[in-house]
């Protein structure tokens, strides 16, 4: 009996411009486009195993080793359902085995813990929709499956691509003209490198898709950076990628942050995402970057904050040892620095030589655990098919590791 | 021989309607117009002492017992310089003196400690203009004397009126038109009771007048403030004066407090003056508000936070001792607290009735000092001429106290 399974794997997306807001809750169509960098799966992914089996009851999916409820028309069930249809599509050739009418057991996991904090539904989402067309086969450019990975999850369509990625927004009602396309691929400019401070927080966010519509609804500021910024940053951060210019990289990706945050304060009631340890890192990466512009340099790094506490700061790689030791001095850590690509040596992350000029008073010592984590990564490839031996499904189309 | 010695003292006031951008540094005329409450003296004010005397080698002034000096060109000698001004308008009737060709001694005081983190530039600036005009015996209005106030520190001139004032921003390039009125006298609304939260800060501020021109500089959203949000809050804030509507007023009020933080972040590079235990507050405030509104009330208190972490709390009377109970059960007090208006009765503020409904997880609670001290007041009046007694000057002409 042929065994129909799939297994993928989907990277992370940080956004360099952000996406805040939907025009369209159910389709998931954005107020305003967006652009990301793709992480290397190699440090962290979603992985997806699908199969489809006539003996299958129904359509089941585990999570990281626990059965998740497939809604009746909620985003999980709305994807499994489109692609289903571009499967129909394929079995109007009857040497097609009728896939489309086999119940799917989906297993997915993450090799980064959800307390990282690290969205993991655009890898998640993203891992799922790119399992299931390969196992149906589809001939569906990563284009066009961002289309339905977006009804996912919105940041999900971005995933789809490794590299530096736009989200186009798109006009049209359907939604069919809101989806994924490459900026350019990660070989364009390999040299993209991101370290991830996981930072401590004990306050409950607000979660992104209600905080997202209650800006819509209450902010003043959101219809001008909708309108009047981002279309103007989106042209001038892909022109800085195609030029591979880290100083307008950095510096348009700083401000967007910003101004996503600022928008989220500007909600009623307000939104904060960032506390006084974000904001300590932001003083660290400004202070650093402040020295290498008077010297006579550029900008050397570039913070980005989430729907959440932790930073993430681009550079290239040549600065990503001092970037380290810069954190490491200020927020100790407790645990040694995974050394991903070999940095440090053996000796690990020492004192270090502080950048000269550099004015130590912007931030303070923190104790050790108000920066939990660091993570060495860059800029990563698209969804990888996986062999059977990294399947998640066992014999019996049952996960093989539960929680 | 005759003395001429006049003491004024002056209060200090909070904006509802933030007042953040120059469009002329040197006239300091604002980039939209503010509102504000004014505090009452009884609780924050500044003194100040100004004598002209022929036997003066020159101007000198000396604030909190430290003699400060009166820079050429500089603030303090642009209103001293405007104030003699006017003075020799009325010594063209020959029977005036001629102290306008006298030197001034300038004494003044806050009978706040700086450390409190308040604005003293207000009260200070305000104080100095209405004792000059006390001794010139200016016929100036409070409206013609903001528009010298203004050019010592832009919020003084609010300073001018009790009450509710509005700083009406003008449009003359020489600021003839740019000056405070009075929205509603204290008389109108004596309900109004504020609650300053002095919060704890490690962390230096970026001075609000180099803050403020950064932004005009670089932040996108402030235009749109400037021309769309402003104007129609000015008037909406104004109305709900005229009407004690407290419910329109604080969601005014709350509302504007964030949008000016979220331009300071939207700012390059970004300006932060809440931190975590200011975010706290306004989680507490929000869920007391929310509560009030769920069981079918209004608004019961409004926060607002200038260029620093410290809050101010406006709320009726009538709330300001479950306020009071909130903030401290989240924020243990040093010291007792101190109570004005005799809310608590010489137990003092104990564990009080938690407010029905209230989720307690939407902070935690701190240690002691991370509100170093609260500090109750309400709505007050304008400028006060003071008697002899209260005069910091003695019998030289030299400050009766040194610090």
């Amino acid at each position: 009996m042929t065994v129909y399974q799939a297994t993928v794997s989907a990277p992370v997306n940080i956004a360099c411009i952000k996406y805040w807001g939907k025009r369209d809750t159910k389709l998931i169509l954005p107020t305003n486009s967006s652009l990301s960098v793709t992480l290397d799966q190699d440090h962290l992914r979603s992985t997806t195993t699908s199969r489809a089996d006539p003996s299958f009851d129904k359509d089941r999916l585990w999570l990281n080793g626990n059965e998740e409820e497939i809604k009746d028309g909620g985003r999980l069930a709305t994807c499994i359902t489109e692609l289903k249809r571009l499967r129909r599509e394929l079995e109007k050739d009857p040497k097609q085995p009728k896939l489309s009418t086999f119940p799917v057991h989906i297993c997915s996991r993450n090799n980064f813990p959800t307390a990282a904090g690290l969205a993991s539904s655009a890898s998640g989402f993203a891992a799922l929709v790119s399992s299931l067309a390969a196992l149906y086969e589809l001939p569906a450019s990563p284009s066009e499956l961002s289309l339905i990975a977006r009804q996912g999850s919105g940041s999900a369509c971005r995933s789809l691509f490794g590299g530096f990625v736009a989200w186009e927004q798109g006009t049209s009602p359907d939604g069919l003209d809101s989806f994924a396309v490459e900026v350019a691929p990660r070989e364009h400019w390999p040299d993209i490198h991101a370290l991830i401070c996981v930072v401590s927080d004990d306050k409950k966010d607000t979660s992104s898709t209600s905080g997202m519509q209650r800006t819509v609804a209450t902010s003043p500021l959101l219809q001008h950076r909708i309108a009047h910024v981002v279309p103007a940053r989106m042209a001038a951060i892909s022109e800085a990628i195609r030029a591979r210019d880290f100083d307008a990289f950095a510096r348009i990706t700083m401000q967007d942050s910003n101004q996503f945050h600022a928008v989220a304060l500007d909600t009623d009631p307000p939104i904060f995402y960032m506390n006084d340890v974000s904001r300590a890192i932001i003083a660290l990466v400004t202070e650093y970057n402040r020295v290498a512009v008077a010297q006579g340099g550029k900008l050397k790094a570039a913070y980005t904050y989430d729907a959440g506490p932790n930073a993430v700061i681009y550079a290239p790689k040549e600065n990503i040892k001092e970037i380290v030791e810069l954190i490491v001095r200020y927020f100790p850590q407790a645990e040694p620095f995974k050394d991903s690509f070999g940095l440090f040596g053996v000796a690990g992350v020492g004192e270090g030589k502080v950048v000269d000029g550099f004015n130590a008073a912007v931030a303070k010592k923190h104790a050790v655990g108000a920066v939990k984590g660091l993570i060495h990564t860059r800029v990563g490839d698209g969804p990888r098919k996986l062999g059977q031996e990294e399947a998640l499904l066992g014999a019996e189309g049952l996960p093989k590791f539960v929680a």
